[in-house]
Parts: structure tokens; C-alpha cells; sequence
């Protein structure tokens, strides 16, 4: 039987882990260029830790870890005879892998209080997993590469952030990406003036379709959902909402005049397009988008996604938010905390599609010596060996094998050169230098060899 | 109640990432200009992949992940009514988390055969989890870092092997650590010209203790355990193994001149010594050291293990060896692999002991802009945001807090720099910069900022 792996799980290639690391170690590098640290949480906490943190849709996508030994012995014998499997769940297990990334944080953060330094700036780069069906794009081991601070409710964290998507996105050569923005306060303040908190959801989603389906149809809709004719009448602005992000920010000041909570998602939202107008963005789009909702439950004040360039079909590349009593659900209270994510797997699908991989050092030897036997064999290692102490990557093919096999397994692994020493090569101390891509042949000592292949 | 993190496993604080990152980073770098490639698995795996594969405990401490849903429906009535936990297993778990990285990646190769390139040079840095009861330096979940060639029987890579090993502790300023080496083949021969080969590890256990004991006795620790009298005699030489390498492998070409696997194995194990003599060590000793047996059942070539500089108390801080069927046990047959492993937590606990983390870049920023309002802030961030674009790691405190909380938030991550500005400041187009060690302070442009802290 042929050996496989669980559905929704993935082997990494030599060329997709060289691939990935290019894109981790750029989100890693700027994230410390600006200030975050990096921490480790371990990859299954106590299920109470996670449990009951993701609503129960979630709770039922954790996977949950076996209790090692006699794990039934605890169980209750009447609910495994009614075969109970929910019920029995915390009776057998009382371990599980991390869903997310935020809330081992916000654990971390409650437990390690002490010895930190507030503000905390944090990055944290670990897979998740999630008992979803998988599908294109959706796996079941995947990571999260998260910045988040904690302990400060400073507006300058959220231009901060905007600053870093467009450092990332700039550097992976990911131009023209749309950050769009948008903050809770100012979804708050739709609700109030439409008259029905429990109807934004419906409003942001209709109103969400004006690009594809036109006024007159979105109107249709919210009317369907029972949002009132008065009410829309009330939010016309956000039907022309088609100019400057400022200007759009003064149309939102008027239509929310009545509510404190709308005008001061504005107020919060100004501070942020004006700072990140002062400071530039090297290649970002932002742009305030009110239908932005992201996990409307979660987050209490900027809202952040990220889209890839137009032209390539994939959903946001990146998302997050402010959220202003992360620690509160493990009992320590008023820490405000915001943080944005990078989807690497989306990022990655991007970047093959638009051909961007191309400048990273893929894991190969930048030069193979063929083996002749075991005297040309020591001959080769002794200039190996110097190679690498220069950091050359180089490699002897270690069986003597045929000539055809070995330049067929450089030709294979692309390898750009073959050094060829035989018996004629070692009695004058040279070593012959073959180019592979050009077919070009040279003698050189050792030392011209560690200077070509530098 | 004050959340926690189940037994056995850690959070890493951001020094504790830094400083592993530090050695993986190493060993990363060492195992690619020795011509590995990398190579990730999914963190967990079919149980039929991992069951059965490390015997009877190591089944126990495989961590098994429950199915989701109903899992319940599936199972034995009588068996759950049993309470037979172990024969539960299979039916309500499909998953396992990976105990190694070397039964994964046998998977991998006969999974991907196609795909690839023999021989197959990979290295792989990933977690792994165990059951096993936590102590000191022993954990539920822990990085392996491993490298291993398959497809070839060349012992030209022995000879690599202990040339990585030796680069990568020079490169760790790990200096004076032991390489011992053996071969499967010449316990055999011992176990051979003793006539028992069930004695074998009684024989090696008794004999490792030469050095504490003394020969008497180890002798009669060998007779009690019903070796022969005859047998002692025979293998005297390896009571006086004192020699340089080469003198202590002629002393086993004599001892096992009856046994044509013993001699087969002085033959490997002279090549390596050779081979090793010849290219040269920076920092390590190479070692023969014919008690060591490591898994003896697993290897079938050469075994390694080095040690830790004498004076620091540790085990191993890494060992492996030869393996002439790794990917028999999925159906692939005669293919040969060799492989080593670096002990990640062993290695940074010996690094610390001996202050060898003093290089390391701690993430932490270079310099901190102290805020003293929103204009104030962000004429800091358009010096920040520049300094950035010169991948100097900057950093503006977030809030316009009281000086002394801004300067103690620098003093407690030891911020090396930090950077004044006020109205006057702003004027004059200009930045105060503190060094914090020397209190000293200097007025400078920005320009002077970026050259100063670069």
C-alpha cells in the first residue's frame, strides 16, 4: 500500500520550503525592523485554554489530543454506552492543537505579565490547525504570521501597521496591493442611524455588492431584509462614496452627526489615512471600505484586509483589527490590544502566479565534483572542505558512478558546475571547471576556484 | 484561575527564540553548503505511518489526535463497555502527531520517489512530540534537526557527517566536543568471537564502565552475566584501548580475525578515520568508541555520538548513523540511508552554561523615539519610517506617556539609543540622540541619524 498523508495536510518540497522561508524570513525581518519580538507558545494547550474562545462552529473544528495511558477509565460509562462523542470529548482529552494564534497570545500575555515590558509588541510565526474541509487555497495545517501590541491604545499602532503591510508587500515585490480600512465605531454608528443593530450584518453585505450589482438591486436587497426605506434614505452618502478617502471621511462625519460612537470612528479613522498621507506608502493602495466587517464580534476599533493586486483572483492576503479587551477572557482586564496577520499560503499562490519566486536562492550546491575513485574522491573533499569554509556550497557525488549518471544528477539538481579532477588533474594540483549552463571548460588551481565560485 | 500550559512543553520568550534561532540557524546554514536540501512533513500523520514502527512504548507515547465529529459511532460497543482503552484507539483516532523526523521522512521518500533526484541529501528542522514523562531537559514537545542521504552506500558521507558536525560546533564557538564513531558490524564480530550474540548489550553496558570501575571489575559484571571466561580472554585488546584510532583498529583486525562482518567493519570504520585524518578537524576530536551502540537493533553501519566539551555535564548532544533499509517498512526495499541529528535543547543548555550566547542579536530595537505629542510623534515617524527603509530596527513609544515612563520602558528592553524631539527640535529640523550606556547626548540631522545608527 502506497504511504500517504491526512487529508487537508501537505509535504514541502526542497524548492516550496526554500520558497516559503523567503516570504516568513521578510515578514519576519520587518517585523523586528519595526520593534516586534518574537515569541513561541507550544502547539497544543489545555482545551480549557481554547475551548469555548472561538464560538461553538469553532469548538468543533479544534483538534483534540487523546489522553495517553487508560484514557477511558475516567469516562462515565452511560454516556459512552449512548455513545455521547460531544459529551465524552472532555472526559478522554484534555489537550488540543492551537486553532489561532491570538488566543495562546493573550494566554502568554496573562501568564507571563510579570516579567514583560508594556507596550508589548509581539510577532509570532507557528502553524494552526483546523479540523475544516479542506479545499483549494483551505488546509488543516497551515500558518499564521501575526503582529500584535498589547498595552497601549495609541492610534500610531495603526498607521504602524499600514506602514508594515506596504514595507512586506513592497519587498516580496507584491505592488499595488489595496489595504483597505475601516473601524467598528463607524459600523456601530451605521447601525444607529439605520435604526437596527441586529440588520448591519445584512446592510454591510448588500451594500458590500454595489461594485457588481448596481444602487437600484442593492436597495432591493436590504429592503428584503427589512431594512426600511427611511433608513436608506439616511445612508445615501455610502452610495457615492467614490471620492478621496478624506473626503469620503467628511461625507461619513455628516450622514453620523447623531451618533458619538460613529463620529469617533471617524475621528480615529482620520488620524490614520492623515498620518499614513504624511508618511507615504512605497507601493499600497488604502482606501476606507465601510462595508469592511472581518469577525464583527471581535474586533472594537480599526479594521484592516488586505487585497492582492487587481488582476489576480484570490481573497484578502491579509486581515486585522483592533480589539480592546483581548487578556479579558482569561480574567485580566482593560489591556487593549491590535494586531494584523499575513495569509502566507494565499501570499504564496500569489507570488507563483505573478512569477515573483524567481530571485530566491533555491537550497542546491552551487558546484559538484564528480568521483572517480577514492584518491580523486580525497583529492575533491580536501577542496570541498576549503570551499565551505568560504561558505560555497558544494557537494562530491559520492559513489564513483558512471560519468553519464553524475552529470545527469547535476544536470537534474541544476547544479551550475562540475569540477572534474582525475589522475592528469591531481599530478599538476588543478582542478577542470565545467560550466553547465554554457558548456564552458577551464583549468584552475584551489585558490582560483574559491575566487570563481564566491 | 491563572491559565496555564500543559506539562512538558514551553513558551520561548523572544531572547529564548533568538537564541534558538541562533542555532537552528547554524545547523540550517551548515547543512546547506553541505549540499542538504530541506524538506517539511505535516505535523501529524496517518497512525498506520507512525504505529508500530518504535515498538511497543514508543506506540504508548505517540500523542493520538481524536477524530472529530461523531467518534463515538465507529467504536466497539463491547470494548467501550470494556473499557479497553487501547483497542479504542484505532477506532475513534486516525492521526498521530510525528514522534521523529526520520519515520516521516522515509514516508516522504517512498511517497515522492518519483519526484526526486537519488542520492537524496535532506535536512529537516521541525517539532516533534512524546508522551514521555517531562524532566529536566526532557520535554513533550521538541525540535529535531536532522540531515540524512538515501540512495547511496558511499562512506564518503560518513566522512561528511562528522565534517558537519565539527563545522557546525566550530561555528556554535562550541569548541573540544568528542565524535565517537563505531560500526554496527564490529559488534557483531564482538558478539560473534564472544559465541553470544544475545550477550552483546550486557557485554557493551559492562565494558563502557572501564573507565570508572576498572577491569576487574568489569569482568565480573561480564561473568555474572554469563559470559564466558573463554570470551573475556579473547577480546582482551579491548581492555587497552588506548591507542591513537588507527592503533585501536589494527588491535580489532587481529581481536575479530575470525569474523568476516567484524573485519568488514574495521575496514568502514578505518576509511572514515582515514578520510577524517586526512581533511582535518577544526575544533573536534574524533573518537572510535567500540561500547557505543545507540539503538543497536536500528543501525546496521556506522553509529555516531558526540559529546559535549569535558567539564560541562550533558549527555549527547547528537549522534545518528547508517541504516541500510530505511524505507522498507513502506515497501521500498535497498535503500540505504545515513543520517545525523543535532539535539537542539541539549545544545542550548551547554551554550548557556558556557556564555556562548553573547553574540546573539537580540530582537530588540536599536533606537526609541521617545513621544511627546501627535505633532511631536509624527515628525519622529517620518525619521522612524526612513530608518526603517535602512533596515535600522526604530521604534516610537505609542503613547504620549510621562518621560520617565518612556525612558524606563527603554532602560527594561536595554535600548541602546534614544532619540529626543521636541517643538525646538522640530524647528531646527533636527533630533537629540541619548546613547543610554554613556548618557551621553548629541544633536544631529537626519541624515546623521540614519549614518550614527546604521
Amino acid at each position: 500500500m502506497k504511504p500517504s498523508i491526512p487529508k487537508g495536510t501537505r509535504d514541502f518540497s526542497p524548492t516550496e520550503v526554500a520558497n516559503r522561508s523567503y516570504i516568513m524570513n521578510t515578514i519576519k525581518t520587518a517585523f523586528e525592523t519595526f520593534g516586534f519580538q518574537p515569541i513561541e507558545t507550544p502547539s497544543f494547550e489545555n482545551s480549557s485554554t481554547l475551548m469555548g474562545k472561538y464560538g461553538e462552529e469553532g469548538d468543533r473544528l479544534i483538534f483534540k489530543i487523546l489522553n495517553s495511558g487508560d484514557f477511558l477509565k475516567k469516562a462515565d460509562e452511560q454516556l459512552l454506552a449512548d455513545k455521547e462523542s460531544t459529551k465524552v470529548t472532555s472526559q478522554i482529552s484534555e489537550k488540543a492543537l492551537r486553532y489561532d494564534l491570538t488566543v495562546p497570545f493573550a494566554r502568554y500575555v496573562v501568564q507571563h505579565q510579570n516579567e514583560m515590558t508594556f507596550p508589548f509588541k509581539r510577532y509570532q510565526v507557528q502553524p494552526v490547525w483546523r479540523a475544516d474541509r479542506p479545499q483549494k487555497g483551505r488546509f488543516r495545517e497551515f500558518y499564521q504570521c501575526d503582529a500584535d501590541v498589547v498595552g497601549s491604545k495609541s492610534l500610531w499602532q495603526e498607521a504602524e501597521f499600514i506602514q508594515l503591510y506596504d514595507t512586506v508587500f513592497t519587498k516580496l515585490g507584491l505592488t499595488e496591493t489595496t489595504i483597505k480600512i475601516n473601524n467598528r465605531k463607524i459600523l456601530s454608528g451605521i447601525a444607529e442611524v439605520i435604526g437596527a443593530q441586529d440588520k448591519l450584518i445584512d446592510f454591510t453585505v448588500a451594500l458590500d455588492k454595489l461594485d457588481k450589482i448596481g444602487q437600484a438591486k442593492v436597495e432591493e436587497e436590504m429592503l428584503s431584509k427589512g431594512i426600511s426605506e427611511e433608513a436608506i434614505q439616511k445612508v445615501q452618502p455610502l452610495f457615492n462614496f467614490k471620492g478621496s478617502n478624506l473626503e469620503n471621511l467628511d461625507a461619513l462625519d455628516s450622514m453620523l452627526a447623531t451618533s458619538e460612537e460613529g463620529l469617533q470612528g471617524v475621528k480615529e479613522l482620520r488620524f490614520v489615512i492623515n498620518a499614513t498621507t504624511e508618511l507615504g506608502l512605497q507601493s499600497a493602495n488604502l482606501e476606507v471600505d465601510v462595508t469592511l466587517a472581518r469577525g464583527l464580534n471581535y474586533y472594537t476599533g480599526a479594521i484592516f484586509e488586505v487585497s492582492a493586486p487587481k488582476g489576480v483572483k484570490m481573497g484578502s492576503i491579509g486581515g486585522g483589527g483592533r480589539y480592546d479587551d483581548l487578556t479579558g477572557i482569561f480574567g485580566m482586564k482593560d489591556v487593549s490590544g491590535v494586531g494584523i496577520s499575513f495569509g502566507l499560503d494565499r501570499i504564496y499562490l500569489v507570488l507563483e502566479e505573478l512569477g515573483l519566486f524567481k530571485a530566491v536562492d533555491l537550497p542546491k550546491p552551487k558546484v559538484l565534483f564528480i568521483n572517480f575513485g577514492d584518491a580523486e574522491g580525497l583529492y575533491c573533499m580536501k577542496a570541498i572542505t576549503e570551499l565551505r569554509k568560504h561558505n560555497i556550497k558544494a557537494e562530491l557525488y559520492p559513489d564513483t558512478a558512471k560519468m553519464k549518471k553524475q552529470m545527469t544528477y547535476a544536470n537534474n539538481r541544476q547544479i551550475e558546475y562540475v569540477v572534474l579532477a582525475g589522475s592528469q588533474e591531481i599530478e599538476q594540483e588543478i582542478f577542470t571547471l565545467k560550466n553547465m549552463i554554457t558548456g564552458e571548460q577551464q583549468k584552475c588551481s584551489k585558490a582560483d576556484l574559491i575566487k570563481k565560485l564566491r
